[in-house]
């Protein structure tokens, strides 16, 4: 059997050991066994358990990016990509729940080399939606007070948003991707559209156009 | 001096010692040196790393809930109380960089008590935010279909989203807790409101009101 089966075979063994019983708990021998693989050979291949448990956050978080990546058409409407990608996002986690705990719990459970893994995974997710947002930002003649910063802070808030709700949908029984999908949806994009407006929440007038704004303001409710 | 002011001044050196240099370098010596405080003492008073990490954790965690409540009049508007509430969370978060770090970071990313405790904080907070916003919906008469679990997945991203905002914010020169709650409501809230209202995003037609809503559609854009 070529290497490179074998080397696939022994990384979902470990990611799964790893998701399931958590990285201390994760023996080599148990691996090894779920690979149909002699131990031995695991420690030929990748070395040792960290290096193991390396290759699989990255195996996963590449995985998960190119599934994002690849949900999202350019030139859709700034709507139609959100949605594609936060389908794509959950989607992805739903079908690789013990990839997702790889990267969502136990990198980031075990010390700092792994969560820098992650971390780097994260800020290449983070980039992508900054630059969905600031594109849509563009195309909508926007507010020039969306300044990069604030498109930065807005890619923060919607990547915690997505990991957050992964991991909830995971763990709650019945929902769905397509649900955590609607609920990120519903929840991130009139935000994002009224901000590309100009529109901004104010403490003493609630959401109001921006200062200047040509518009007029519409009839007083009945 | 009384216990508890000693054990005040070596809880602060740790939060700082912690969240500067990490869990795994910061040293019992140079904890003690900063509280001016003998060795001994601390061990005595705490009784190992591990204890005084996880009181260090204990402490910023009930903290940081305790400002939150203390932020959030109920009997107000929803969107006030948000406002309300965020402003506190990030205000509490860019006072306390370093208990934000030791809680964000450092415990999440040295095993499983401690992650834990951090889950535990969470699951307060959470509770706390659903609890608002189904009060909210009820409030508004809301939706009948924004059910529990639609609640609580809102709830699990509005978390998600403050906590990546404010490491975030804690890690940009220049970005205010003002800014970071700011960014946050303008994110939230237009779907929030939307939602207690019953307008939900479709693919196919973009955001539109409830089927059977009684309202009409507006006259065709010129």
């Amino acid at each position: 059997m070529p290497r490179a089966v074998r080397e696939r075979q022994m990384l979902d063994a470990a990611v799964r050991t790893f998701a399931r019983h958590g990285y201390r708990a994760a023996s080599m021998d148990r691996i090894a066994e779920l690979a149909g693989v002699s131990k031995p050979l695991v420690y030929l291949y990748l070395h040792s358990k960290d290096e193991l448990f390396t290759a699989c956050i990255r195996r996963e978080a590449g995985a998960l990016v190119a599934a994002v990546r690849a949900g999202v058409e350019p030139g859709l409407p700034a709507d139609r990509q959100l949605w594609d990608g936060l389908t794509a996002f959950f989607t992805h986690t739903a079908e690789n729940p013990d990839g997702w705990s790889v990267l969502h719990s136990q990198a980031r459970t075990h010390g700092e080399p792994f969560a820098a893994e992650v971390a780097a995974m994260r800020a290449e997710i983070t980039a992508f939606v900054n630059h969905l947002i600031g594109d849509a930002a563009r195309a909508a003649r926007c507010d020039p007070h969306l300044a990069d910063r604030e498109v930065a802070g807005l890619g923060e808030a919607l990547v915690g948003a997505a990991e957050s709700l992964a991991a909830w949908a995971n763990d709650t029984p019945g929902v769905t991707a397509r649900d955590a999908a609607a609920t990120l949806m519903n929840f991130a994009w009139p935000g994002l559209e009224n901000l590309m407006k100009g529109e901004r929440w104010s403490a003493s007038a609630g959401f109001r156009p921006p200062a200047g704004s040509a518009r007029t303001p519409g009839p007083p409710a009945p």
